[in-house]
């Protein structure tokens, strides 16, 4: 019987050229992460379905990859629910699974603890280009940090990532929750309806104001409420500094450290920076999950079309585990964005060793072999990539794809004559 | 409602501590394949059913994880058996995966084609300790290439690497599928009874000369077949030069090329080799997988309690895909043993960056914040590993668990009260 030979739906092989530079890119990013004293740790790929449908995951609860009960004899006459077959999922994001992992070993760690995590996640979006069902994520976060120190250690970090990785011009959008809510509890909106404006807000990026405004009242909510709103979004336009002016604004419905909080993060990220980056207020940055409890951010590439990553605070998560809240933060790079980019980019690893390939005419052995092996063994030792293979029938293509592959020298070995 | 604190079953979390040992190895590992011109390839973890079911797995087939359907409304209550409800599973190895990889990319691979793999793999064992349900494997294969420079150069390059991560004086044991068979032959055992034969041969290690001729016995075996096979093992012991010896006792069962080829083999890796261990012919080896059709071998360190990892040549898998056979050989290094012998060890990672801690006063802000911040970043920059992080108010504790991990200096930065 002949096997299927094309991957599982929605999920792709990675060849050599890309793998390569994914490699190049995770010691980067490792050896940045650890500059700032986040360490890797890592969960297992599985997951239990309880915690997987906790409704810390959005939509993403609706995409998981179910796995079989294991250890007992199944039933199919007598299963009558899915919980009768599945009790774990694959992750479908680093979060929930890292929020787990404190809650196991608290004890066991520094506080605050900075994690870095790089790791597969699965959901089964419908496939479409450029988004697979398997696809990496990349995540620092720090577990026990109250203070807006957390805020700035996990932009610093990132974007000097970014910046080693040659990514430059691009823009930190931040942004609080709690702006919003006061924003829209200002201008008259009922706290339940809070989620249906976040999520037409979050489309000012593409309908513009007026899309903005159209949308609203389309959804019933009261033309006063959404004249107000939208005052605010056009007020903000022609000010400087307009964190202050809002904070002004939105006097009663916003506490007074959030404004501080905004502000001394941004002063003190452009005051440390490493790379060539833009830090912005935008207050009408959303970020899709419910959980964040504060601030909120996003690594704006509009030259790429849109986001490359995001984060924010989550308060409540651990609280959810344990009992017992503990003050949290993340950032996530879209490591698959990124690499596209980098691909499609062009984009060349520095530093590579030497590729060199020795090409072995059939028949030589013993002592020849042992020869040219010992050559290649010397070359290695001194950091050089050599390749060691016998020449094929078609030496020219054989050459060809070498050259392709990164091979730049080439030597041929023949058997001796003489011998 | 509280979520489970626990992994799953038979599956772990990974602290720090072993995290930066496992990167560390992986970081070597990667770097010395390369210098041999094995290149990083990735596979989905998800593989198709009916691969994996394809009976190059051996008994892992009966320990895969399944996979409910995705993108179709399921149906418990029709569902009879479990291909309704399945049609992917976690790759319990990472060879199945490999050869369909190979079978759907062969035309844009250098050929012969040499493949470095590493990434996690998922059996159901039962659950036991230092034996996870999630594991990684680390292969290095080579596709295309039939004479035995593909054994040698994996052999070189597994030894190379161990070395590398301060392993010595093992031993690689090595023997021939052809050989096994052609010792079974000699004596007079049919074909159809090597499977079981080649079994007990196996357990030669712990129950010894007697304990395999008493278990051959008692399944039946003609005493006279046993006998002459066991006047092989025995008459082995005394050589100096084992393989001469059998071949000559084995003529007209044995091809002669299997001869010239583990001796040239052996004489090659001896010559060449670049760190410190032992070839050895074994005869008594035999390797699980029913797959391999020529050599196969082994690392074996004694003083750790056995095997560490092994391979062989696999020569008809790739036929199972395509059609058309491809020579194959691999070399897998069993990557969780390594781990666990290294932390057991108290292994130490040499060359690690320097990495200090800045605690910080609570209510230290605005420019005397930027300060510490700029201070980190310019000592980053330089390589240094830098903790930015808020004083705790048990400070004695917090430095304590800095240092444990590896913080080997430590500054305070307090409010300047003069301000």
């Amino acid at each position: 019987m002949a096997l299927t030979k094309k991957p599982v739906t929605g999920m792709k092989d990675i060849l050599p050229t890309e793998m390569q530079l994914r490699d190049y890119c995770i010691g980067v990013i490792k050896e940045t992460y650890g500059q700032f004293g986040f360490h890797s740790i890592e969960t297992p790929c599985v997951e239990h379905m309880e915690n997987l449908n906790s409704k810390q995951g959005g939509e993403n609860e609706k995409l998981i990859f179910k796995i079989l009960k294991r250890g007992e004899k199944l039933n199919l006459e007598e299963a009558r629910q899915e919980a009768d077959l599945v009790d774990g999922g694959l992750r479908y994001d680093l979060t929930v699974p890292l929020v787990r992992f404190y809650a196991n070993h608290a004890n066991e760690l520094s506080a605050p603890f900075k994690a870095l995590q790089i790791g597969n996640v699965w959901r089964a979006d419908r496939p479409q280009k450029g988004r697979y069902r398997q696809f990496m994520q990349c995540d620092i976060d720090i577990l026990g940090e109250p203070s807006n120190l957390a805020e700035i250690e996990l932009i610093l970090a990132t974007t000097t990532t970014l910046g080693r990785l040659g990514f430059s011009g691009f823009q930190i959008r931040i942004n609080d929750r709690k702006i919003l809510k006061a924003m829209a509890a200002y201008s008259g909106f009922t706290e339940e309806s809070y989620d249906t404006v976040f999520i037409i807000l979050d489309k000012m990026d593409k309908i513009g104001l007026e899309g903005v405004s159209a949308e609203l009242l389309k959804n019933g909510f009261d033309q006063a409420a959404v004249d107000k709103y939208l005052e605010l979004f056009k007020g903000l336009k022609d000010e400087q500094d307009g964190i202050s002016w809002l904070a002004q604004k939105l006097e009663g419905f916003l506490e007074e450290e959030v404004q501080a909080g905004l502000k001394e993060i941004i002063a003190s990220v452009k005051a440390t920076k490493a790379s060539d980056f833009e830090i912005v207020f935008d207050p009408t940055l959303v970020r899709g999950m419910s959980y964040y409890t504060g601030t909120i951010f996003e690594i704006a590439m509009p030259q790429f079309g849109g986001s490359c990553g995001g984060g924010g605070r989550y308060d409540k998560m651990v609280g959810k585990f344990t009992g017992n809240d503990v003050p949290a933060c993340g950032f996530s790079i879209g490591f698959e964005r990124i690499i596209l980019i980098m691909l499609e980019n062009g984009f060349r690893i520095p530093g590579q060793p030497k590729r060199c390939a020795y090409l072995i005419e059939k028949g030589v052995s013993g002592q020849e072999l042992c020869d040219v092996i010992a050559r290649a063994q010397k070359a290695r030792e001194d950091g050089t990539q050599v390749l060691v293979a016998r020449m094929n029938k078609n030496k020219k293509f054989q050459k060809e794809q070498l050259a392709k592959d990164g091979y730049t020298e080439i030597e041929e070995f023949y058997k001796n004559p003489l011998k």
